[in-house]
């Protein structure tokens, strides 16, 4: 099944808002086996919008939208699309005991001029917003189907999981699956990746492989497309198996694993807690790890040790060491891994240590240097890392290069 | 004057890649005089990219495309806007030289495959691509203005600096301007924020305003359409004004403004040393202070106080307040921010203990409540904040609650 993606929001258009609604509405139907084949976006203008609903209606017959929903957007969807199918606008009961129960919260009682908020075209289902304001409208009639949904990312995401593809799985029926898989990598560059591959092209066929790119990490993307469900899950299979060989150790993981996850159940396998010390990453590396559900059975916290002082006083890095060596150097990462340990009583500890730039780089010590140490039951070291990028990029790929070495560490060690 | 987007990639449309070209480009455009009035995105496809631009073409005659373009997507945008402008493909020695060059760079000769890169529609403006392999294509004919430019960003982006925005503001001739500026609050909630801003539409009509919500932040953005230049700088800076007036302490910056840059900069201005202490939030507090370029002067680092233990044992709190009051709490809070202080030798501190979910919550305690704690040159003081949201969204609030808080604080302050 086909549909289209319309998009409301003059924001949208000029470019203040990056829109990642359209990319997470795509992956989420392709799994449900529904094809986006184009997405449109207009500003909020009733001309623009019945234009761009009304010609995507014609060429697939069923078109999703976002935004132009709500008050302040004074429900222009709503009534540009009502109008188009010809539908009235109907008072709604239990929208508005919704939105009398949202207003009581605040203290507030809604005014006749919210009523309209409660409006729904006629014959539409409404998709109650728990997340949010406006619900979401599904709307069918002679010129095709019509699913609209507000354009907060949360409110849109959680209508589109509770109350549009069940619907639509439903009806798009026999036809085949589009679905993907992915395979995780770090530590390997794109290109060095791809030779590693070689002929994987072919071995995959007809299935599809994408590579994606992001801070220290490269995804590898196997699509199927349009396959019966049992065929397509089976060759994926195949695939990423494939791939994960292939990749070898620099395979992390699949779909949306995340390394912090990896590292705290390689901890956990081992009885092992885990504490940091970060210099130039400032806490990112904690952030990662503690956006971990439950992670407090395995991470005990850490120091950020920004100054050289909270370096010497809370992680015992000799001064010495310090002048010797300078603050990003190997004999420091090291000391604070094995500071780290001993402060937050933990039998693993990663160090990160680096010039993120722009400023305070040398020529011996470019921006983007970074130095890791480790503390494990089996002793310390220290590795060099020389990473490119903003200051945002080398912190957020030196995070990543501690968990990823980290995870080796760990998976060494004996269960 | 107006033209339209036409992005051309599946992996868009099925959300593999999220579209961050079309909003660099609306940006880019509207600051040119240019407003983008529809954006579409279409798979690798010839009828869906001939449709596409056709119906573009029609609209407003000036047409942009990014993607399509290069060996890996077969120049299908070059050769099906050829088409629709009935132009022949013509070899181009100078695109075929840059092409030898770049093959010559890696070792490698091309091949007479490679010979339909160096072809160009007849009558195209070449726009050489110093930053990958397409160069893009600006042509003009009866149907109008298609420049084809490159999906990759940094080439889309570069191309569009040197070689589109110029030609296309000296077309846009007298033209106004579409200029934006952002006042940024936090610490209050949208419809809180509209109630207090009141008439403000109509005091600053012609200019429009947007609310952009976002992770404990409200931003307003008033924009002027098409006024001329020096008339939309008056106006959007009499629009700013009235807007921070009225959101009171509540706007802390404009534009691109970061709170935790502000922060800094306040305690900066006051000679002061900034720590903090993090519980739920793991680093995120940490890693956003850092995240600014030069925080060294001013921060030096923190205790990531995940467990009980590093509570007690790098930040002194006693183990009898966390057996009465638990972890979440204000005792807890302000003994973290004191502890903090006196562990990194700062004179102020700034502490974070909260529920972050998904599990933990309790009756008295629920998911989403944060305790904040302060520790000034004037006292020690904490506060408590229910927040909303998944835990990524609880965690982010909490940090930019916590910046918040420290900013007034620190700006109540003699400098």
């Amino acid at each position: 099944m086909n549909c289209e993606l319309v998009t409301v929001g003059t924001e949208l258009l000029l470019g203040f808002t990056v829109d990642t609604n359209s990319a997470e509405i795509g992956r989420a139907l392709a799994a449900a086996g529904v094809r986006v084949v184009r997405r449109t976006a207009v500003s909020d203008d009733p001309a623009a919008i019945r234009d761009a609903v009304g010609g995507a209606l014609a060429r697939t017959g069923v078109v999703i939208t976002t935004g132009g929903l709500g008050s302040t957007a004074d429900d222009i969807t709503k009534k540009t699309v009502a109008e188009l199918f010809g539908a009235t606008l109907v008072f709604d009961p239990s929208v508005w005991a919704d939105l009398e129960a949202r207003f009581a919260r605040l203290g507030r009682v809604p005014s006749a001029n919210n009523r309209g908020q409660a409006e729904v075209p006629a014959g539409a289902v409404v998709l109650p917003n728990r997340w949010g304001t406006a619900p979401g409208l599904w709307l069918e009639g002679p010129p095709g189907l019509v699913v609209m949904l507000p354009g907060v990312p949360v409110e849109m995401r959680n209508l589109l999981a509770s109350g549009v593809l069940p619907r639509l799985a439903a009806r798009s029926g026999q036809g085949g699956v589009i679905r993907s898989t992915t395979v995780r990598t770090t530590g390997i560059a794109e290109s060095t990746l791809a030779e590693r591959l070689g002929d994987i092209d072919e071995r995959i066929a007809p299935l599809t492989l994408a590579y994606l790119p992001g801070l220290g990490s490269v995804d590898l993307r196997a699509t199927a497309w349009n396959l019966p469900a049992a065929e397509a899950d089976r060759r994926l299979a195949e695939a990423a198996a494939l791939l994960a060989e292939r990749a070898g150790e620099h395979a992390y993981g699949a779909g949306d694993d995340d390394l912090a996850a990896l590292v705290l159940e390689e901890a956990r396998k081992r009885g092992l807690l885990v504490a940091v010390a970060e210099s130039c990453t400032g806490g990112l590396l904690g952030g990662r790890l503690t956006a971990v559900p439950g992670s407090s059975s395995q991470f005990l916290g850490g120091v950020i040790s920004y100054s050289d002082g909270a370096k010497q006083e809370l992680l015992w890095v000799p001064e010495a060491l310090l002048a010797a060596h300078g603050a990003v150097s190997g004999p420091v990462a090291a000391a604070m891994a094995a500071g780290a340990a001993r402060a937050l009583g933990a039998q693993v500890a990663v160090s990160i240590t680096g010039i993120a730039g722009p400023d305070g780089g040398s020529k011996e010590k470019p921006v983007g240097t970074v130095w890791l140490g480790f503390s494990m039951p089996g002793g310390t070291d220290a590795i060099l890392r020389n990473t490119i990028g903003t200051r945002e990029e080398v912190r957020a790929r030196a995070a990543q290069i501690a968990l990823f070495e980290l995870w080796r560490r760990l998976r060494r060690l004996p269960e």
